[in-house]
């Protein structure tokens, strides 16, 4: 089971866009080229990330897109639903009702397998929703000792970061 | 995010065999037909299992497959493992150290994001560790009020059940 490269990238760019002006927004190329992956591919992830209300867009050439929410309104389980979609990793096919003697009648009761695998996946969205923007942020900040990582996030959106009022 | 089907026939597969007397063997061909899956696919699964040791194979066209341990020592992260293989669901390509502009130096602790994400894969690996092959089995007879379920895995065992003192 492997989760989409997309998740990383999403979540990265999400974490930049934190750093904008209330009226910044970054193109999706600039944040491609950063990140040194295509711009096409992190397109369909932003649009993801976009329909699923995380972000907002601002259209046209000098547009791009900008974080709907506080960083602290965001987790990290937004953003993975969003771009993995929102079905169970685990999917029950109900193969009891399958082959030559399926399970007679139709089951009033999920099978037990499912149950317990979808328990699995709650404890693990519970987890990822614990986790908000802010915090990675937090996490960042206290491990930059150098400053190293501030100051990259910080050359990037002074050279890309387009001001609403700025056209 | 999507788990294989596999993983789904893997675990109805091992509580199956959790049936079968100490010296007795189920064929892949049978376990397939009762589920109504390709046996060749089932094939690859259950030699995923017998792999990471969770069954023993009796060689042979009158042999099969058995748990290689008790249905206490064998979990659904065994099984899900086994089939999926072990590395984390979100796999961090390290995309801060990419693009124009890496992060300087060699990074000494690993990213939060990814710190964070593999907590969330740390939960979800231990809520499956927690249920074995014999709690599943347990949750099902207690469900299973007019014995259907058990009647059916009688009925498949009584028909299938190679015996390795039957050749
Ligand atoms: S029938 Fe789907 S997990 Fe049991
Ligand atoms: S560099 Fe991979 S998750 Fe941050």
């Amino acid at each position: 089971m492997k989760m989409s490269d997309g998740v990383e990238q999403a979540i990265h760019s999400v974490a930049m866009m934190a750093g904008l002006q209330p009226d910044g927004v970054l193109s999706a190329s600039a944040l491609a080229e950063f990140h040194g992956v295509s711009t096409s591919y992190l397109l369909k992830h932003l649009q993801a990330l976009s329909g699923a209300g995380l972000l907002t867009t601002k259209p046209g050439p000098t547009g791009g897109y900008r974080l709907a929410h506080s960083p602290n309104d965001i987790t990290l389980l937004d953003i993975v639903l969003a771009v993995e979609g929102t079905a169970p990793a685990f999917r029950c096919s109900e193969i009891r009702q399958r082959g030559p003697s399926p399970l007679p009648g139709k089951p009033t009761a999920p099978c037990g397998i499912n149950a317990a695998m979808l328990r699995a996946e709650r404890v693990y969205r519970d987890e990822l929703a614990k986790v908000s923007i802010a915090d990675v942020l937090g996490d960042l900040r206290a491990k930059d000792t150098d400053g190293a990582i501030a100051a990259r996030g910080c050359a990037f959106l002074e050279l890309n970061e387009r001001r609403r009022n700025a056209n």
